[in-house]
């Protein structure tokens, strides 16, 4: 009884519809790790929940502990696949705000040489993307009446600063979003032509460590020289993270990463990864990464260690002799394989005591842990989906690893025992977590015709 | 026909006035390093000219590309001694501001257990001392309607930030503001009862580095393993800047450093000085300095290398998985002997460069640079201030070094060939430059019976 021409017919006819409740939704702020915006991101879950009955999808906001979820059922048809999709509504902050070409919370179409793309935080991740998967319910709803599977609908809001209330809501919702498959929408194509599915996720440890020498800040004229300065502490302590070959100097860091098997190594070495290109993008031109490795190797198969702020004394205009009582930093670390997130945070932080002098103290603040994931792409899932992309982009869509972390595909194997598959249709130059993130107005039309293609093909299993 | 009872009679019946003039002066924002307080060191200058032309001089506000100078001249008497007084009106940044028990512009008296403090930001640095000297002159001037000596007045508002109009101002001044002698107030008491001259400063030299790698922030997950970020890089270089002795590596840093003679270590060995208590002031136990040497070694006599403020990435509430473009510090040198601050910059340079990864750029900034100064103490003046603090204190007043920087006194030798006397009334805890900026009261009232003092033996000589 399927007719996807009927629903791809109708996502062609009302894109500009689907454009304009998108911009509805970028409009909202919704930065999640700013308690500033916690009712802006309450905002976004309840314009969802509305977006959702608009479909026909028995929707509400789930209030938590922290910022709420949203869940929506279809009416559920007996002897129909059942999927969960998965995406967040929560945003990046936008700083430095003078970066930005424009406002990041009043999405416009720009033009581009690579043509026509939303530009506003969120545009990409996670927005965008979640908005190409309701669009497609849309389209099958509007022209059949019906969707072609069970769908659950799953929207978190903590996404971006480490899902603190998913793992809890998960374990006590688990009868009510258990499905055969779930769906994320939070990855990318493997360039602007070639689909892909991501079958090889890093895990994510967030640390968070702030040193104090002094109980308060100190002349460096009157005490520089005995005093112990703890920007100075800090310092050494990152500085010791890395080895000469850029290997993590964490002790038993390396335990559960295994080398890559060939074939897989050979498999990403015929996608023709330009890593010239891919540094110069961003105006860098040398492999900065763990020697002996290529870039691809490093951003899929390889675990990192990166600080992404580090803070302490005077940093205003000017100049100012303050010997400072803090110094703080944030570390992360991508992990691979079955690098044990728990262990590795224990040892880091037996690493930072054992360099501390004596007159220093440390406070840690635990900002999330998340295991690297594998796909089972065995599931017929899979190939079919692989096959639904390959015929809306007319380009063969490939399986590829994936740098960054989606912690809830993990919850969603240990919690729910159900595996995930990821599409997405993000761009490498999307600018995501950046100023001027943007979402190209192809991969939001296309990928909203990939998706009824592949419920399309999942229905038909 | 110098009475010098009646001036300090004048001075104790007159207390309470010189305190509130005092609080005018410290409720002026005079932040010289922030753009947005130029105009409060407007009328922080104007505040002063008005005072000094209370008292008799003739002074006036000279403006100059940043804050502008106060200079004012007594009435030129033929055959008297001529001292330059030197201080000045500007402060430092009041940040963390959170950590100040009271407006730091709303000064008041408070109660510790070593007696009432003036409890502002400025009040001992330099507002509170400069004033003593104000109103030491104003005591002489009120009881016998002129000064003992001719004075020329000279306040700066850039000391705080690198007085990088000092020189020029010097350089086109030089006829109206050379006198026998400089006498500064912008140093410290040995203890609460022993007053100081100091004899030594270290030197000062300012400098920011700020490292780009990508030309935007990137996401870690994305980029993290290939693309250099320029926190690792830049705590890398810090982190190299000390060896394992706490030695600075700065190639030719300890060119001019001379071993302290047998005879000084000896005098200061018998001050008295007690590190524990030094660092247990301000919650520290151990001394962090070069080794080898004595905290008060460290601090008198011993350049240092400190990191004063460091920035990079995402430095908010939570956590944000960025890759940041840019790292930023700004790194001072207090410097002794015969450093020569322009050769050390130049190879503080080198270093940095040399350890930068080719795809890397830094930006450097200098803040400031000035030699370390020792004091001829065979001039009759030093003798006879020691005698005059001696007896107000009735403590002997000690000849010290200090480890701060006050670059005005190699100025005043280099461009006016003119020495300096520095005498002031600070004490240890007066977290000048920190929160709860305090100056003692005895300070203040002793300070000014003190400059009445010194005033009347530079006359007698």
């Amino acid at each position: 009884m399927s007719s996807l021409p009927a629903a791809l017919d109708y996502i062609d006819a009302h894109k500009d519809e689907a454009l304009n409740r998108l911009f509805e939704l970028l409009k909202v702020k919704s930065i999640s790790t700013d308690p500033a915006y916690a009712q802006d991101c309450v905002s976004a879950a309840d314009w969802l929940v509305t977006e959702l009955k608009s479909i026909g999808i028995d929707a509400s906001r789930r209030d938590t502990p922290g910022h709420p979820m949203v869940v929506g059922h279809s009416k559920k048809v007996e002897g129909l696949a059942h999927v969960l999709f998965y995406g967040h509504y929560d945003v990046q902050p936008v700083d430095p705000l003078e970066l930005w070409d424009r406002d990041p919370f009043d999405p416009a179409i720009d033009t581009t040489n690579a043509g026509p793309v939303i530009r506003a935080r969120g545009a990409a991740d996670d927005k965008g993307q979640l908005m190409t998967f309701i669009e497609a319910c849309r389209a099958w709803q509007q022209t059949h009446g019906s969707l072609p599977v069970n769908i659950t609908f799953l929207f978190e809001g903590e996404e971006e600063s480490g899902s603190p209330s998913l793992v809890p809501f998960l374990e006590s919702h688990k009868d009510e979003l258990k499905a055969d498959l779930a769906l994320v929408c939070d990855t990318g194509m493997w360039d602007s032509q070639t689909p892909a599915i991501c079958t090889m996720l890093r895990g994510l440890l967030g640390e968070e460590l702030t040193i104090t020498a002094a109980d308060k800040d100190l002349h460096s004229g009157m005490f520089g020289g005995p005093a112990a300065n703890p920007v100075r502490v800090l310092t050494k302590i990152l500085a010791g993270l890395h080895d000469e070959q850029g290997k993590v100097t964490v002790d038993g860091f390396y335990e559960g990463v295994d080398p890559l098997p060939i074939q897989i190594k050979d498999q990403w070495q015929s996608l023709g990864f330009n890593e010239a290109e891919f540094l110069g993008a961003v105006d860098l031109s040398v492999n900065a990464g763990e020697e002996g490795y290529s870039a691809l190797e490093q951003l899929w198969s390889r675990p990192t260690c990166e600080f992404n702020g580090i803070e302490g004394g005077y940093t205003g205009e000017g100049f100012k002799t303050v010997l400072p009582s803090k110094a703080n930093a944030k570390v992360s670390f991508r992990l691979v394989g079955k690098q044990d997130p728990h262990k590795i945070r224990e040892s880091f932080r037996a690493y930072v005591q054992q360099n501390l002098p004596a007159d220093c103290t440390v406070e840690f603040q635990d900002h999330g842990a998340a295991p690297a994931t594998t796909m089972e792409i065995s599931n017929s899932a899979f190939e079919n989906a692989r096959h639904a992309l390959t015929e809306e982009w007319q380009h063969s869509a490939v399986y590829a690893g994936c740098g960054g972390s989606i912690p809830v595909v993990g919850y969603f194997s240990e919690i729910l025992d159900m595996e995930s598959m990821l599409i997405g249709f993000g761009l490498d130059d999307d600018q995501i977590h950046s100023p001027n993130e943007k979402y190209s107005v192809q991969s939001f039309h296309k990928g909203t015709r990939s998706w009824a293609r592949v419920l399309d093909k999942l229905a038909a299993k």
